[in-house]
């Protein structure tokens, strides 16, 4: 027998929570730490106090709950996501899946059932990094990839400090921040890509996801006056920028099905209509569930920025700002969560995540995994951002069944 | 016989004015009427009226001097350029071409030398158009090409207004600005370029500039997540901006040896390394001597955009900023400059100029024509510009000979 969920509470939380910090259009602007971030957290608390359960807060303000099982010894089942958001971002990215695992555990009390293990909630601290910019900062400090004093010590764009500002909005836990025995941390989160509404489901199961590289190119020519110096005589850093990104936005065809290319920045300079720029700096964005096409689109968006350079005799210098290996989540987790899926009968697929989670540094601790409902036009981070109620309702249903699989022995 | 230069005397006022709004770097800083504009033109005034001139000032600021002819009926000839700067210019742009008419007058002076016609000696206000976004403004105005009014109105970025500056700095003078009777304009200027330096001459004769069209393109897209986004389901305005550029830079290859096109400013929105852009901003500046070749670049430029936004499944706007014809200069005047450079016994090739200079808009009133002297490097608009002194005195000699020539009914 699978639990029910109830879509009217949930959606009526659903509203409730994208008051908080919502924008005129339908979003969300409630950036982490901010006082609209601390609204949220409260709202969050009291539900889960009404639901009888203490809240710990860590030193970097992750908040947790749990509500126990039946088994003393039994370590707990994890679940939830993150309640900040994008700057201008949508209701659904992060806040869906913490509302879902609220919803798990208030079925759970309704229907009166006891799990083997315990269940705990919890709401990672700052996964979009658009403030503080280190994305997925709670999990990282929890897992141990990042350490505490230097997330403490991360600076906004005016200077202050998340110690500051958790301090400020009440947040400043004295729990150690710090995986301990966890059985397992499922996740449920918007798509954010087209996938699942391509193929008309409501649910991804998440194999895993892409493994994806930062690079930073500077171009270096010399500026001239766009009038009488000869095409020959030019050492033009645009034209070399242009070549070198065209050949980056052509190299996923030549790589493989699933790889991804995008230049998302680009600084000339001095940036006047009759100079030819003698500087331009662009960044390079490669990704692919394949750790080997990511450092071939590595060594090839090397090889083609070398030829433009080359064809229009500028210089260049290429740093890798970051690399990550693609995930592979759990097969405990996937066992489970395809086994949910299926008792609350609805429809599904496994399916390979673009983007990165909390859940991916959880894995690095503990067996992890992720749902996926769809995203309407694969749109996010932007007010845009929507998902089918039907589906966001689907998705909770699968979500709540497989946590109640996860958390029996 | 041909009138002698002081090439000491010559090198002195170089050194003089080159220390009015020096840089460290042996540039000029010395924006139109600021207060080293100012100080080099009460140096020029007093220069001036050292010789016994009488120093008319027009409405726009331009600074005028005549030395009589013999003939009292005769239209004078008008030598002169421009002494402002580009920020962080170098200190022979215009300053030369003012000097050599200075040592002119001087060196006929010495000579006591009587010209048929008057010789009329200008230096222009703001040529450069860097403070005040209009270049060669006082020319424009004088042959009637721009309004005074609206060129009195021009703000700089703080807002001050050309008329508020030119009275603060004592230069709004009250002589009519207009062309009135001239009978030919002789204005001496760096190449910019690397023509004559490449082929070791020290004059050129300018047969005429090159017409040149600004274009600005908006390519619009949609901003997604650079992970979950297949680059089918994309609409990229930073690969398709990446990709027309590339072929704009292509186009002089397919059009003419003499065409250039430089895209000299890009800004990408939103600018994030993980978002996929939606819009991009780029100017294309194109030049010829063929107008015919600058109206088909303008074209083929439309459909490079236009064929980039198909592949890249986005939409573009293109807008032309300024066009404008290439300048054919005097036959009268290149007659006479060929005669005055062979009479100096000064190495020369007669060339085409792919910059704008004031000579581009008298020339639209009276007879005119241009001498280049070489440009190391073909370097220019910054402090590194130089041209070796053995050319600008050579340029000087044939500078002066030629404007006899000129003087002589």
């Amino acid at each position: 027998m699978v639990v029910d969920i109830d879509p009217e509470r949930f959606e009526k939380s659903f509203e409730t929570y994208s008051a908080i910090g919502a924008t005129d259009d339908d979003g969300l602007n409630r950036l982490t730490l901010t006082d609209a971030d601390r609204e949220v957290r409260e709202t969050f608390q009291a539900d889960l106090e009404a639901l009888g359960l203490d809240v710990r807060v860590d030193r970097i303000g992750n908040m947790f709950a749990r509500r126990e099982g039946t088994d003393p010894d039994a370590a707990p089942v994890l679940i939830g996501s993150h309640l900040d958001s994008q700057p201008y971002g949508g209701r659904y990215d992060g806040q869906l899946g913490v509302l879902c695992a609220l919803e798990t555990l208030r079925a759970f009390e309704d229907a009166g059932i006891e799990t083997d293990r315990p269940v705990e909630i919890v709401n990672w601290t700052n996964e979009e990094g658009s403030r503080f910019e280190h994305a997925m900062l709670g999990s990282a400090v929890w897992a141990g990839i990042t350490d505490l004093s230097e997330a403490l010590e991360l600076t906004d764009s005016e200077g202050k400090t998340v110690r500051e500002e958790l301090e400020r909005i009440g947040y400043d836990g004295d729990e150690p921040c710090a995986a301990g025995d966890v059985h397992s941390y499922l996740e449920l989160h918007i798509e954010q890509g087209p996938y699942l509404e391509q193929r008309d489901l409501s649910v991804g199961v998440v194999e895993g996801t892409y493994g994806m590289a930062w690079l930073e190119a500077t171009v270096t020519g010399e500026a001239d006056h766009a009038g009488p110096t000869p095409m020959h005589r030019r050492s033009d850093a645009m034209a070399a920028a242009a070549d070198a990104a065209n050949g980056v936005h052509e190299l996923p065809n030549r790589l493989s099905a699933d790889a991804v290319a995008t230049v998302g920045r680009m600084d000339v300079s001095p940036g006047s209509v009759n100079v030819i720029p003698n500087e331009v700096t662009f960044t390079v964005d490669v990704r692919s569930y394949d750790d080997d096409v990511v450092a071939e689109a590595v060594s090839k968006t090397e090889s083609e920025i070398a030829a433009a350079c080359d064809r229009w005799d500028t210089e260049f210098e290429l740093e890798e700002l970051w690399r990550i290996p693609h995930t592979e989540f759990s097969e405990t987790v996937r066992d489970a969560s395809r086994a949910g899926v299926e008792a609350a009968d609805v429809s599904y697929q496994e399916m390979i995540g673009g983007a990165g989670h909390d859940a991916n540094y959880v894995n690095r601790v503990t067996d992890s995994g992720m749902l996926f409902v769809p995203s309407v036009d694969g749109k996010t981070h932007t007010e845009a951002e929507f998902t089918e109620w039907e589906d966001a309702v689907a998705g909770a249903k699968a979500y709540a069944a497989t946590v109640e699989e996860l958390a029996t022995e």
